[in-house]
């Protein structure tokens, strides 16, 4: 495979550099920032004592994420959706895919009748802010069971798998892992891609921005998935041990 | 395959009776009733004679879809969004999808500074409402390119390939082919594919709502979906003859 | 009175031809497709085991409407309402003029504590949506009480009077019933006009747009709509016992 | 007629006090305190040098009307407009009754590509706030076209006829006329008539809110607004001669 | 000093003529119209028997409140803040510092749980509308309370001070008294002061428009302001006597 | 003075530990982490090559502000304004104060028709954030000012004085600088006070939410805010050698 085209210098199959901080701000139940090169996210898990009116007495949890972008947090600066009074439909449809996500990773039923909230603020966007965002909350909001647990709220952390993402997608004819910003911008297709530590799908979301792909794209863009996420999971994994 | 377990007894690999209904209204310049099974959208396409802002000066068209749901389309009455005074994040990613859908299907810079809006409002739900809208709304559009042609401002419908859409899903373990709603509601897994005459892809969506899947569901998943999609094509390419 | 004039030849006393068609969607306790010619409505009745805040505890029921037009029911695309962000003052005014109505025709203490909600969506608009939408749900509701008696909610239909609705409006200086699109763009003045089964008034509201009217102009469109709304009544019960 | 149970002690074809009041406030080009009895209303007339995007470069002019209350003008606090994000169904109707209502009166044709702002706040609201509001915004237009004329901006008042507008309605089995609130919260029939200086129709808008009323019963409405009109165009006469 | 050169001709040291009239709308508990000068705001206290959620159960009251502007209450026409969907942030500042300095002026723990609204409605402007609402709503307020002992809700006027409010600011390089509108959008220098009868501060809003203030004209600003709203609270005072 | 008091051994006009970090994300023209403390902003300066409406042809420039608070910047998680679809007027009235404060300390007329945009964005809160987000903007739009040198679009930075803010306030009796949270949120009185290089007053917003204040403790805490804003332009002044 020819890699030295990617801007960047990647291999096809190479993520960027990538870190998670932990207790990267001080008032959240788990807080991370999360980099994948120069995406930046800072991403935190709030603890609320109830749950939303249609859980009410049933005895479960709850997980749900919001998901911003500072204004000059790319290129060219964007409207402050608050100030809008609106979020995009592109914001929408991605905080829609942190919380799928994430209530995929826990067992809802094993931390009572209380709410986590999932913030993924991006300070600065390089590509892939939406991955960068699933793969850091995971990380905040096992800390924040990790809280529930030294006060004795629940007895074990309620995870039924690790999930990470990553993006791939089609640069020049090449497929390739975990793209950046030129390469987002300019290539054909691009897919998210969520998965379990097992190695299960959770959410797979493709668009042939320009010419469709064919099933061999298909399987190879998969294949290049899953060797990312299991890199990706290790990161987890070995952050929350540090 | 076991298929006798489907709640209407189709086989996993059988869509449901699919009927396209052209001139259903009379003001649009493309008007469609597209009906999966009892899943009812009506599909119009409106021709406007200008562009969006950020087009304007370009020289090529655009084509953008709105997509809503009757209060009592559903089992239950839902709030009326124009009441509210917003769309749901469900239906500005629907809305999205069926307008890359669309713009995949067509060739943009050959229609001039036209603007087509695609309107798929549902009348009556029994899942599946966004792959029956896409697939109707691309004959909808079809015909409304076939009066500019009468009108002499096109030479040629600027079609590059047919497009349509299925959902497929694991309903009690079995994957299967175009889920009605009591499939949908019961399902652990569900993907919406929507793909090219010539076999491309154009979109996946799949959401694992319960358990992950592994890989031999998803390649078994895409096989239905490319089997479901040749049929549709089919019926939108016979329809347009009719 | 010379009625060749008229732009579909119809008699000025001649309503359009009317049609009432129940059980047109699956899904709500009362659906029917209403048509007054090219004009058509699809008007559901949902029952729903509440009443509003301030009715609660009192013991009463409660009729409420909405109403919206497709984006391209009418001859050029109208902006989506709900993607606006807000109903237009002709929508709200539309909808408490249904409401009120509606409320007129049944006895909201006989039903206990539900709320009717009446949703008229236009598919096709060619004038009279709003005469077409009133008398469309008063055959809606009637069904949905029907509901309620198979399952011994109640025991009577809590109907007081049937309640239908035309417009009239003097089209090049001749007062004509039923106005359709060409009359209704074209004429000074349009009057909508609600009235009961026993001929009593229970809404009037008339406008002049060009020159005002005098009194005996007022007196002569009474009694056109009287002369409507009389057939219009005869043709809902007749579709009730269909 | 027994008129002694009006709880006014007015005859049933009496009008209240009415004061008109110009000049009531500095800045505006036309304003007006109208008073019937206790409802008190500021009617102001703003002239903006262009006309709305539609009618640009037609040559002509425009009317508008926006009405409100403040939030203590009634018997219990309203909730504020403002502060709740939207005008209620019943706002925009009545401003938008007093536009068409105002356009009626003057030539649109003729006072160039101007509009005409007219704003009708309730200090104070004790039943008949339209109809008021109506009454005292023709004072301030013509004022405000007074104020043109000084200018020699144009060189006739462009009033085709004055309007005026009252209440009637059913107190108690009576028809009456100008309705205070007492009686407009207990009637059961209440009908807003807004006619020229020549005895025209310029709208009518009854509602039956109880039982459906007769044509005898709305014959003798329009006879009693008929009356009130003719009294209240000469105030106005009188007002702009003092 | 020189003071021929203000506009009005007032000593730099002078209040415009102050009035305050009580009982002006009928319905409030309490309904003030405070005039300085040309500004005329109708201030009115609406008391209600709950408070918001925050406080429930507390023991204590609430006094809040809101501000607008009658749309030509000012020199060029304002847009409608309920037409427009939402209240400027001019608009919320005011009516957050109204409510703030009213609630320095009454105890919260001796009139129950009740709140107390505060309505400010500019009818004409010409400078200091926000002083002139604090001042005028602190007599509202007073009413009020006094309706509530009249009924024995409360055994005593829950008082703490009294509060008034002025503007000071330089005018052509002369700290100056209660600017008017021709001052104010001429000055470099604009300070809102809230003060107690006794000589505390309750509020100072400060802001230096064209050149930064030094600390020497900041003194004599607070002189001024001392000795204005010395007349204001003596103003006051009377005027619940008269 | 007893300074011991303070909760974090600061004495009485001790700022925190002040931090400004240059070129934070890399996308904007101007990029600070401003820290005060705990609290830590990131401020943005934008350049856009446009001015709004109101000054275009004017040949002069614009700054304006906007600023938010990552949801869980706080000690317990706030709603998130983008949600809500509104800022709340604490967030407008801190936007304001910016804009004007650093509309202070630039030459808008020698800049050409270009927008400053300053984005000040809570990422951890302990109180003082809006004298932060001041003190932070200055120096992230001198860096976008030094921008434009380097592109030779100007000739010089366009300053005519440093700004800086800081908050006072009286804690326990006792005037101090720089309150961080707990004190905040126990403190009577708070000023916020933002002043130039050269010791002239911009702003002055003091609240009294308990006690009124006297004259004395207005000019011990005027005093003490000189003190810190000289030592907060001598840091911003070392940052830009750095």
């Amino acid at each position: 495979m020819t890699t030295g085209q990617r801007p960047s210098g990647r291999a096809a199959d190479a993520l960027r550099a990538v870190r998670l901080t932990r207790q990267y701000t001080k008032h959240a139940e788990g807080s991370v920032l999360v980099e994948f090169g120069d995406t930046k996210v800072i991403c935190t898990a709030s603890i609320e004592e109830k749950v939303p009116p249609f859980l009410k007495g049933k005895g479960q949890g709850w997980m749900t994420a919001e998901y911003g972008m500072l204004p000059r947090s790319t290129h060219s600066r964007m409207d402050r959706e608050a100030a809008r009074g609106k979020q995009s439909g592109r914001t929408q449809e991605i905080q829609r895919l942190i919380g799928r996500s994430l209530r995929a990773a826990f067992d809802l039923e094993a931390f009572g009748e209380r709410t986590l909230h999932l913030d993924c603020d991006v300070i600065q966007a390089d590509g892939g802010t939406r991955t960068a965002s699933i793969t850091g909350a995971m990380v905040a909001a096992y800390d924040a069971f990790s809280k529930l647990m030294e006060t004795n709220a629940i007895t074990a952390i309620p995870v039924k798998h690790f999930v990470a993402a990553v993006s791939v997608g089609v640069y020049q004819g090449t497929p390739v892992l975990d793209l950046d910003y030129l390469e987002d911008s300019a290539c054909d297709t691009d897919m998210n891609v969520v998965m379990t530590d097992s190695g299960g799908f959770v959410e797979v979301q493709g668009t042939a921005e320009g010419a469709a792909f064919d099933r061999a794209t298909m399987d190879r863009l998969l294949d290049l998935a899953q060797h990312g996420i299991g890199q990706l999971v290790a990161l987890q994994k070995a952050s929350l041990k540090g």
